[in-house]
């Protein structure tokens, strides 16, 4: 088996080291990512410069742009060969409800999709992991049990792992994405010459956290698995919206 | 009625303008575009950085980031009121099928999402239009539309329109995205000094392109109205990956 | 008589603005500008990606590079002819001393050395300057006296215009740059996620600002004009530093 | 001794680390230095956003910023006490005559002066170097001259090494700047999406390279150390310029 693993830290970021080794015992991993930290790039494509591209000595080759410039590169002329898997991560920091829409991470793995097979994003859920041994442990698993047991190839795992020893961890659930509420308000300030500037400020408190979601379980103990759609077209307001357009229509 | 009204390609892009003049018949219009192309931007939000915000003398402000950054700033601090709803666009050229995802000119109408309002992303068919003043006109008809019959708010409206006179439209109709094969091969060169670079190639190929989808709405010269939903959770995978993980379970 | 006018604040910068239109009663004026705002930028040059350049509906073409690019691609390519001199301004704020060293603007001037004619950068003693004019008449009349009476061809001309009616300006004077002390520390802050973060601080007080120097023609309502070098080269320390390096040498 | 080190090819650049490596045994090395590749930044500096600093596992601090930023952070904020010596490189190539003027490794070197301590950049006159030893020891040399036998403080030595085994150099040779013709032609050329654009083209050949220059003494094996200076006044122009003034004087 042929993996490729991505992330948006950068290629010298110790989840990336901790999950490339870890699936080295599943096969041949060839590790493409970027040059540094493209957190919150989301699925940001580069289109008006060329990219560059260097192997480092440890044989990962890391790129000048965003995660999905990597795994696009990858899988369109860097590799001689099509990987079977795309794996993302191990992010530093959860990837949970609303915030996965920002997720270079998620991103890294959405890119995969062409290739018709699944992919996965993992994240550990501190920004200082101390485990990720455990992340690492969860995604051979995952990948393991792809293998055994195929899941319908569109579908994308958005996987967020506790930060604790494996054997404290209480499970697997599937899970849906929670949301928030609004974000907190911008961060007004002013800079040494006097200027006004502006910081987005920290993400919403958590309005729909409950049993069910990503956010409960990891909360709890568990490994969120969230499974990911590609297509975003709302398929079930597709014949209210044609209705409600006759009101709209051409005159 | 107050809009907001950003889009990716830059607060002096042609389209941008022609939108917000359009949309001034139906209320307070409230301009906040970045301040230069960022076309393919998707999602990406800038929190490494801060953020400058300046008014230009046609009332338009302009901010050194994103899509997305424009409108997070003016929902979560520059603007006094929230608006009723926001219009991204608009775009010159299509986005459609695949695309959609690394859009800047639909993230910025998603990231209107939390105001719990349906948003709209508006994108004219052609790269350099000459009929902006349909698009524009087709935005007012859907905005009126949705002030008199709301739809559901977490839905996301994207609009395609060909790009011809608005007396030669087909008609509205309510479309699922596309998709394309896969991308084009990455296109290998050399800079002048003899370094090798690489371009992101062209998309590829339509592979889903039929009847309902919003490729060939626009091909057949109808106005595409494709609902999108911003919940990327897979909720009808959910019980078979319940299933599925039991045989991935923590050891 | 063809002028290349450039600058460092970016092409829709009112400076460069009233700089060319007052440069046109000399003869064809060609503007080539920053996309944006490049103060700072030094003599940076872009080598890793490639430059795009847009012609203006007012003519000007726009680079999304630095000043030092906009030069060199307009001397090397952009134009059809060579001009016979290089303008950069009006700047918005002064250029004196040490921050000479960083500045965009000089830069601007000092790229069009090669063409072996004397280059001017112009700058206005106020960063909302209200009095342009002044600037733009000063330069007009320094580019009359250069084609009147040439310089020798390598000096560059540093031009400083005070911010007031142009009847009120004291006259021209010939300056040496002042210097500055040592710049004031660094502003240590934290973002909004608890991040320590580190803004250059404010330019060092004057050290060296008496007669003679830039900064005290400026104050005392002089134009200052400083003829600058384009050789790095200490010629007078090179008797010395080959004594020295006898005591250095290769063993 | 304390002696502050930076470069402007990267924290992670072999020839920074030889330099370091070797400069400890004269005392205190403290690393500051870009976080990637910021060749031809020149003297730029960043105003506009805050910088970020994060100590490496080496003790290496790596800056967001440019070569001039991580000097000026250094100075004027980051290290406790001030270093007694600035020396920049080892750049991968060669930074002679007119190219001095881009140079982000002299940049790094320049900043130092208001410390009123010789500063020292250090390039081998090879892009992919194998002598990197060379050049380490050559720096210890100088600077261990520098520490018995002090210049005058603002100059800047710019030292250039032949990339080949220390005992086959021919000796230290004192120079001056050479020049170049002006660049060859901008390269024009096409993105994959059929854009026009326009790489910045390789130096012009050699004009002034004649003995006693830069240029010579490097093609003759020789260490080549020119002495710069930070005032860019032309002194023995300011008379002339005086006198050619009072022909533009103020109506």
């Amino acid at each position: 088996m042929k993996l490729l693993v991505s992330n948006d830290d950068g290629y010298q970021s110790p989840g990336l080291i901790a999950l490339a080794d870890a699936l080295a015992q599943l096969g041949e991993v060839f590790v493409v990512a970027p040059e540094r930290d493209r957190s919150g790039a989301s699925n940001s494509l580069t289109l008006d410069v060329p990219l560059r591209a260097r192997r480092m000595d440890n044989g990962y080759i890391r790129v000048d742009g965003t995660p999905t410039d990597c795994v696009h590169l990858a899988l369109t002329g860097l590799s001689e060969a099509d990987p079977d898997i795309v794996v993302a991560g191990i992010n530093h920091g959860p990837n949970l409800g609303d915030d996965v829409l920002y997720s270079g991470t998620v991103a890294a793995a959405t890119e995969g999709r062409f290739l018709g097979l699944p992919s996965m994003a993992v994240s550990i859920a501190s920004h200082e992991p101390r485990h990720l041994d455990t992340a690492a442990r969860v995604a051979v698993q995952l990948v393991t049990r792809l293998c055994e047991q195929p899941l319908e190839s569109s579908i994308i795992l958005n996987v967020n792992v506790p930060d604790r020893p494996y054997d404290e961890l209480n499970g697997f659930m599937a899970t849906r994405l929670g949301h928030r509420h609004k974000a907190e308000a911008v961060v007004t300030g002013q800079d040494p010459r006097g200027r006004t500037i502006y910081w987005v400020g920290p993400a919403g408190p958590e309005q729909d956290a409950g049993p069910g979601t990503d956010f409960d379980a990891v909360r709890r103990g568990f490994v969120s698995i969230t499974p990911l759609q590609v297509d975003l077209t709302r398929h079930a307001a597709l014949e209210t919206l044609g209705r409600w357009l006759t009101g709209a229509a051409v005159s």
